[in-house]
């Protein structure tokens, strides 16, 4: 099947929109009557509505999926070209990210993980490029030294590797001075390392934050990254294993059909794709959806993971409170541009590189080996030096070969548009200074019948996948535990 | 409630057999008739039987959870006393232990884990005793780096510090060479090392081992060993924070009730306490369960939680396979002695000490500060130098006071002799040299309607909580899908 979503170019075919992808669902619905009664009405397919789903599903509740898009996953899905997969937004997970694991582990899929990195054979080495004039080039163990000393600078806030400031990572506010974190930018934090680090730390370490936020300096909190930093163990070989080692060998998407199979084999499971929402009416007794198209759906509770960014463009009623319309307003920062280019060197396996700032993309690595014998580089930017990458695509191709010039005879391009994504608004969670430490907990709430459950706002890995099963988690054991049919009375208890 | 399990001493009282726990539940069965006919018997209900139970019930079946104790929790569960809990098997846990980590989310516990360590105030240093003369005292610093160097010798095969042998912690085979490291003992990987550890070096580091495995060096598996440290990301401070860091303020029974709670809530759950099993008889469209008082109860489907050194004692029909039997005979290792004292210095809070070779237990940490002021310090020894605690008081308070010379005045020991109870026979599994190359894949199979959960042979966490929780979370799994209700048909699909 092939999704609306995604871009591909190559030379003969040019750029087209929509790739191949077995997270497409297809027939697109197997609702038979709107006026059915259900007791959930779950609102996005992204990992937070698919778990939720599925836990509602197997309590034996009857649960309608509603999703604007053809396809599940919400930001978090892969492509699979010629046998390959390319990850359109969401690709690595670890053994450290415990929700993503208990699932992995549940559905016997600890073996079908590989590394993106693999140092064997070919260039094995680190390009860094701060002009467009040359490059230096670093062993891979140089490039860890450098990011490492960069990182380990930026985060001692407390002398103990930001350990003392968040010593609970799923329990980031736990002590209330890590909150003054979030009065300040990585800008802010950057600007009182100024003498003390070197200029290549200064460019690998902005480049690494932009890599996390993918928003910019200014608009990147201080406490969030400090956040990514306590989950990855307060080390930067930790946010190598959690951030960018490990992925799935058939792709994401291989990943989270499974949540979607296992809430249809229940027979319980209802959904539409293709259904963008209009509006969603609390009447107390029950919820009732709407859609663009007019479709009207009644359940007894509904769960939104609706993204933040988006949240505002569906009009609720009774209307939110003040302040998540304000959060939402304000928004997550992260507008990410992910760019996968496939280029015949093969000895580009084992590169990775940084160019930056003067390029519009910053961040890449080689991520695999193409059944044609080519690499697979992935390239990151975001709103540093932002770029729309199909609008002009001899642009983009410039940002990759830019990566490393002369080595990115590009073959392949594959990517999604985050920012143009009118459901996502942006990719993966990032919050600029404040956002957190004020709204998170309003974010948190349930509103009357509609509870709320998206990785934006999980507690743990938020941001990650592992944040959306943990969101999709807390919300059906809620629905559960409030609709569950009362227990049949035991005499002698 | 008071359990039956377990001892406390003090000097008014003398030994006591049996404490007070929350664990124990009370009445302890709601069973109105055995002709009843259950979708799932779940035998025991240690962390393995209540996720099995829970999700089994949750799923909308019907679950008959029989337990030989009086109480929840199996091989983990704290009693309180006087308000404060004392862990009498199972205490730590962390954010990477990713089973349980799911469920300490879900269960919204995330604010309740505190650190045992507490280094603000008191004598804060690490006693090294290596006979009974005299002291070495270090600071705690000095105390880690003294194991973390200790260690990295011992693991380090692979100038890598296991992670080319062990580079999937939950696939712990998926590098075949690794099972050659099942092949040696502790003694024998040791032996290798004879000229590059220090003496000190080596006594921090056998007494370490035998604090993991609790066997002897010659009964304690290298890999398995190996198999912890990349579980604990490859390090000594990845082993403290995962193996001796973060507990329940409340105490493991506390987390383990809400599992035990939550089945119940759904009014599937039957139980019975107080009923050892005596058969299992698989007659292929049911499974009949005979107690030992001669109670029979039939299920669809029977999910064993018998721990591997019990397994044996339990009569199948048909019989287990050979390979099973011969496992279960040859048994895990694991015969710790965990002795809680409280002593009358504040001061020893922020104390930690390893006696060894010569004492009776071996290591011990301060763990926490009892209501009356006093110290909490919990002590283990193991198969080398082994006590039966119970049986000469005298002997065990003169261990107690062999690690501080002069500042253990004991006011209270608080115990469970987990090897002389016949429901676990040992503490938490840890294997011998080939036990698991050799059983693994045998000891997870099942046999016909009868699965076996077990943290005995998890693939992850194995030994742990979250190993029981992954175990039980499989079985559940699978039972569901067997017997769910095949799916109301949809016309268009």
């Amino acid at each position: 099947m092939t999704s609306r979503d995604g871009y591909q170019w190559t030379a003969t075919t040019g750029l087209r929109q929509g790739v191949p992808s077995i997270s497409v669902i297809s027939p697109s619905t197997n609702v038979l009557s709107t006026t059915e009664d259900w007791d959930v009405i779950v609102v996005g397919a992204g990992y937070s509505g698919l778990t939720a789903s599925r836990d509602v599903c197997l309590a034996g509740l009857k649960v309608l999926l509603i999703e604007a898009r053809d396809r599940i996953g919400g930001r978090s899905w892969s492509s699979n070209i010629g046998g390959y997969p390319f990850e359109m937004g969401g690709t690595w997970l670890s053994w450290g990210q415990p929700h993503i694991w208990r699932e992995v582990s549940r559905y016997q899929m600890r073996s079908e993980l590989e590394p993106s990195f693999d140092f064997s054979r070919g260039v094995n080495h680190f390009e860094l490029r701060t002009s467009s004039q040359g490059s230096s080039i670093f062993t891979h163990l140089e490039e860890d030294a450098l990011l490492a000393s960069a990182l380990q600078k930026f985060v001692d806030v407390d002398g103990a590797m930001g350990r003392e400031i968040i010593p609970y990572p799923h329990d980031a506010f736990h002590n209330p001075a890590a909150r003054q974190y979030d009065e300040m930018s990585a800008l802010d934090r950057l600007n009182t390392l100024s003498q003390s680090l070197t200029p290549n730390e200064r460019s690998v370490l902005e480049s690494f934050i932009l890599l996390c936020s993918c928003g910019t300096l200014e608009t990147t909190s201080f406490f969030e990254f400090l956040h990514w930093w306590a989950l990855c163990d307060y080390s930067y070989k930790g946010c190598l294993q959690h951030l960018i080692s490990y992925k799935f060998k058939g792709g994401q998407s291989s990943f989270a059909i499974k949540f979607f199979r296992e809430a249809l084999a229940t027979g319980r499971l209802s959904y539409a794709f293709n259904s963008p929402v209009q509006a969603i009416n609390d009447h107390g007794d029950r919820v009732v959806l709407k859609t663009r198209d007019g479709r009207e759906y009644s359940g007894a509770r509904l769960i939104s993971t609706i993204p933040l960014n988006v949240l505002n463009s569906v009009i609720f009623s009774p209307p939110l409170s003040p302040q998540r319309i304000a959060a939402a307003s304000i928004g997550h920062v992260n507008q990410c541009v992910k760019v996968h280019a496939e280029v015949s060197s093969p000895d580009m396996r084992s590169w990775s590189g940084i160019s930056y700032p003067f390029n519009k993309l910053a961040y890449a690595i080689g991520d695999g080996t193409t059944p044609a014998g080519n690499t697979h580089i992935v390239c990151f930017g975001g709103a540093h030096n932002h770029i729309q990458p199909e609008e002009n695509i001899d642009e983009t191709k410039k940002a990759v070969e830019n990566m490393s010039p002369g080595n990115m005879d590009i073959k392949r391009l594959v990517f999604h548009n985050w920012c143009k994504d009118e459901f996502a608004k942006g990719a993966w969670f990032f919050s600029p200074p404040q956002l957190l430490s004020k709204t998170l907990d309003e974010l948190r709430c349930r509103h009357g019948n509609v509870l709320f459950a998206n990785s934006d706002w999980a507690v743990g890995w938020r941001s990650f996948i592992d944040g959306a099963i943990e969101e999709g988690t807390r919300a059906a054991v809620t629905v559960i535990e409030e609709l569950r049919q009362p227990p049949v009375a035991r005499s002698h208890l």
